[in-house]
């Protein structure tokens, strides 16, 4: 076992993924659950993407279930989800299944993979690449150990024909594209806590919010000004289905 | 979709696992990929096993790869560890094999869970449980947030059989029974870089420590004074199956 | 005495009591005097009532007196208040009443309690429930020092048929109800110390400030712009018994 | 209402007890509840005592009962405090009663202080007055505030036939014995959990540690090397109740 | 010397000072160089003054001359003060005198006590007390550990016949004023450094801002926006100077 | 070698230079490389220019490259620059050189200062100073050691006959004047990037904003709403050159 | 009023006095009380003198009296030199003077820089000069904001025939000493209080420690092991009166 | 101008080298000025060479010259230097010479790069390789933005035939060295400061402290327990040519 060897394979390897993502069909902002069932739907769609998350692990909010008890509620419509990916549920209610976080975080992370999504952590979507009319045209990318620990470092750019903002809450693509760019696009915020009409109105949220640029996920209620669901996924996996889908639209009517 | 029965489905299922867990063959301290693995081995071996995870997530310090490059390497003797989790790899040199350390960490926690292993995360081993003869038999569990929040608050405790420390670097379990047991176990600290040694002393230092707590990963070459390896995880996988063998074999003996 | 015996007795007792207030008749936020106060007329009165406290102990900024010096006043109109709770007072000048500050906080919260409400502290009221006509039915709620310690972990949620706001001079309630939602709630600020007025202007300003949300204690005086009056705490506990009253009557009202 | 007649209310009361407990019976570090145990049964027996509690709020490590589920465990020896006391308690197993944490704490001090003992919060003991022979002869007190708020300000002290120290783990006065004076007072400091043994020793180690001197609750086990317990709470009123005894007969023979 | 009687000197004298200055003719909030002039002529002039000062030290920027350079520049206009506070000063170029720093603020203070003013430093002013037609009436105090240690303490409160806000360029008494009351006061800002002409506007903005509150120093040219200066102290010290002659003019006006 | 010498010699020459610098041509403020190259030619054309840094080190962002992989790109209208300071650089692409970013930085420094400019690190621009017609005409400065430590010291002030503002995406000259002076200087904020558009926009809009202020560098496009660009600093350069060439023409306009 | 005039005339008497006072006859560290007293006999006895101060005000922890209440107390013995001082004291009991802490420590540093001490406040004492024998020739000096901002920054020297330790209860120049030199010096640390012995040791202690440097105030019982005083300053002020004798004496025995 | 192909001339030129320099002769660890004078005259001499710096920009403690004035001294002895360089230095008084420090720093780094040597910074050693008898061969690497940002990454490795620690005042390789190996090395930390003899010790000191490890500069007078010399650099610089002259004749005996 040879440290240099180690070190070669360990580079090389990744640099070589780095810079072959430079060009994507779909960069994906977030790697919590939204933005890794789109992940693996867009990948199962043999569409090159890539998902750029900010923190050391992927999942987001979802490892922590409800208030640190580590499981999630998800109702009937998204139970094929779970199905497909292999996660386990147990039904406690009619139309309540219950899962474990862990479990479906990881296994959505693993199958995400697997099927050929790309995903870079500990960086951090700083901007965004624009062009003519305002279209959104890429990600402006550093690492995030960066900014947390205060360094002044520019960035570097990769391109894509369509960006994805999965990061949740926040909307942190959203709210950039808002304050840098003549877009027109308006960061609302989400409303208080209603989930029966919150887990609604995602769904109708998940769509094309300026050229170039996608929602999924809490960022579409944020944006759009739905309100919060709390600790029940299923229509954050459904929101990230569905802009799979339309993301694989867009792309198939801009090809010559 | 009512969220005072997503309130009580996630409470009262977490709750019971949790409460189910505070009678235990083996405890792991730590879910980072030695402590996934003991752990999926142990729940295929059908015992009650779970993990405690001082963080939000699990993986440690595999999330990102070497300085950030989210690759990992593995050498062939641990190559069928891989493959029996499903993990891809490709050969860089001979006996190199890189993995991509996101599906890495991913699939060893899915496959960790649906083998029956418990994970509890945001749980830190405060102390441990302590009898006659200093047998450590149990864990003194508070929720991290505790202690991140600085506020005062009273731990509680968990029985099990055997205690395994797969802390890591810090060897934190073995560093508590040292400083607060009669049982005379001292944590050397791990060495300077020598990945070939290290691989293979790693293997050796899984062991158990005393009566009741074994130790594996890098936490068995702290504990012993074995070199660090770096960004190989081979040794690191191997001694999570070596420790569940161990374990296995303790529990078998001490069986009426 | 056996551990697990000892972890399995609190956190079942507390699991049953914390699912129990998922369905409450009213939710106090804030378990300072007013809070307290309305809690204990509440539970005299058999109505369903918890009290949920950001904080580990209860009591707000009333251990302190005025300047770390910790006595309070209290004026004749709230004497009687005190003698029904059993706290003794000396009188300075006519008409101005001193207690110990610690004896006071200590037995409204142990006549509360032992009343029959429930107090759950290290709980904070991370955002409303929200249903047609924006009326507020309930409470997002997680653990204080999830925020504390800057992880990012879901909420839970639990219904209530009315709501008080008595988290003090920051009115949080009301600014997230302000903020949040179409209620058109505005919170106005306290204004400048000025006791005689804001003595009297708290009663009046104890009320319902839109469906579902009633508000008491310096929150009222803070929705209001009423004076702030320092460390007398007539005011204070004349309110929290009024919207104690105000909080039955609307019950009576809303039952078949 | 006049704001300068509550500004003298205030002040000169409190400077009066302050003053007054200048020259002491007994005091007290550490409003916990071993302290204000003690505090009740000394000042039941007509001796002048004092608590000076570092902190703005008595109770310490109580409110949060275990894991933040704030329900405490008393084992049947020690079911008679709580019922002089007033305290509820609800038997779990056969000799395992619970009790609501919150009621317990605000109960034990409501009625320490109706007994008589006055309770001084956020006053620190910085170090202790000392005599011929090595003898602790009262208290070198200050604002905690001003060691918060990094400031650099001189205490002040009062005497004090004997000290009692119910600082809880720190055991902070006697560290400061052990540091800066000739007493040969040692902390070993607590060790690993045993519940059983723990409740046993705490009371035998609740004793005079060096002329002047006692020592009560967790910080008994902590100078004398005595196991911890957890979130079982009857070794720790009894040592409270004990302490009390003691300090009694050691006045009475002090006295001429 | 036995520590009691130390403790009880210090407390005594300190809180009958303190009391007794619970009714002012003047008080002055901020111990710079403008305040302590200031408390000087009014103190000389037998009006009945105090100081608070929220750090734990008098000066303010005074200090640190420029720079860290200790040293500070008095203009001829106000060598007349330096001379009647026995102040040395060097000319460095004609109009220009060179003081040092230290000896300027140490003996403007020693000046300002010694001629009767009262001076409390580690007490912020937090807000102010109001009367009919939003007259200013007095302040409300707290020791600023409080804040600076992040407790919750209720504050007591002093009145005052007027209030001088000689706070500088934060021009904290009126900002407060300007945002919790309704005298239409507004807080302009100071604007970039002229020297010349913000020596001179510093005297013109020195006046009453509202019924019962001026300004007096950096604040001054704060409120009404005149220019910074820098290093150059003779307008500060004129400032303080005229406003002791308004606030003993208005006094003289509402004697009866 | 005697210590008191190396101490005079470092303080006076220091002085010397620091006095001498208080009447200027040109003061630029901030040493990154616009800065840097604008003093280059300043001072090759014999004009009096110091350039003054808040950081302990000169050099901006450049350090970093892109990334943390440090590297910059130059493209071919800016090689020239490169060339006549004696940097080096590989082409990549036709029209795009790398260099090596330490190199790049280290070299534009000395040569810088070889050419006669002065640089002062450590040094703040907390304000400018101001005149008639609200001309900028100098600098008001302070030790950043004094902020970062949270000290109350004033500054000081140097003169100039124009001030260059260099200071990158912050334009933090450009914001003071905005807020604090009367010019009708507004500050856009740069825009998201599009390499090529900011490269050339950059170069427009250095010029001067308002009498007696010039801006560079990418506080150029902050300032007129440009976009960024990313590690290309080719525009960054001809900036600097630009300004250098801009300065130079106003003040042969305004000599006699 | 300009400007650079003001800059000039403050730069350059700062930096000549600092520069004078590279070679002293006495060097004190620390001004506080002991300090300042010691640099008033030093200074009246024509000595050279100067005292470094690390913060930015002098006085040290006598400003906020006992507890924040801003009054000392002194006995008879030091009377004589609060009368020499000009300090008004009140007699509280026969032998117990109270006096006003503020005007204490103003006067003190007005009538020591008027009788001729210099004091640079905002200088830090990293180290000692040494030569041959292990005699401390001088100080090692830095800007205290180049540690409390984190910089990286030498330091510069200045050479003194004695050194005063005055830093109170740190000793912070003996502790340097007995770290990196082979004088032997030992800091014992302060013990418990005893106002009646400490007052009396704290004079004996005072004296040469090692070749070169001497002991005074709270610094001269940190490295003697002498107990504790409180807020009673007579013996410290005797002891600054002590040490200047001292190195009077040291300096005419050392005169050719 | 395309940002996609700026991203990969940046990235691949990068990696390029710093995966070539996973094999060197020599690796330095710190950019100071006696690392960058080593890595001059080693790439000068024709070994391939690398320094790994942990900070973003190179120089160290040199920027700020002595209290942040920022100028230097050298004595004659290495004027020879500085004129090798082409530093420009002025004469203060015999053998005395001034450098602008900047100037020096600056300069220093431009030559080492054009001399050949790699500078990498931004990079932490954070341990050493280690080989049989205890031969250091080589770094383990990490970006320093991993620790700053509190992250848990692997570090990755380069093997170098010698390293030369340039660490200054810490000498962090030694010290790592003595910690975590069997070498024997030990840091005993530089004395107090004493120019003259620090300046000829650091010569002594600048050699090899164990098989594959030399050490320069200040990091030379601390392992081996020299004087500190201040803000004098000409022993520095000799140090750095004479460890380049050391670790060149090491070279040349190890080959075959």
């Amino acid at each position: 076992m040879d440290e240099v060897i180690i070190t070669k394979a360990i580079a090389e390897s990744y640099m070589k993924d780095l810079l072959d993502s430079s060009e994507l069909d779909v960069a994906i902002v977030g790697a919590g659950p939204s933005g890794m069932v789109a992940g693996y739907y867009l990948a199962k769609d043999k569409i090159k993407v890539a998902i750029f998350e900010r923190k050391l692990s992927v999942g987001g909010g979802m490892w922590g279930g409800g208030m640190m008890f580590n499981r999630i509620v998800v109702q009937s419509e998204a139970k094929g989800i779970l199905n497909e990916l292999g996660i386990s549920a147990r039904q406690f209610e009619k139309g309540y299944y219950v899962a474990d976080a862990i479990e479906a975080v990881s296994t959505i992370c693993s199958r995400c993979i697997s099927a050929g999504a790309k995903i870079f952590n500990l960086l951090s979507a700083e901007d965004v690449m624009i062009r003519e009319n305002d279209r959104i045209t890429g990600l402006v990318l550093n690492w995030s150990a960066v900014s947390l620990a205060n360094l002044h470092v520019d960035p570097l750019a990769v391109r894509s024909k369509l960006v994805i903002d999965a990061t949740g809450h926040d909307a942190e693509v959203c709210r950039i594209v808002s304050r840098k760019t003549g877009t027109g696009v308006v960061v609302c915020g989400e409303k208080s806590m209603w989930a029966e009409v919150g887990e609604k109105e995602i769904i109708d949220n998940t769509k094309q919010v300026c050229p170039g640029l996608l929602v999924t996920g809490m960022a579409a209620n944020a944006v759009f000004g739905g309100p919060r669901m709390g600790a029940i996924f299923g229509g954050m996996l459904l929101s990230g289905k569905k802009v799979a889908s339309l993301a694989a639209d867009l792309l198939r009517k801009t090809k010559p």
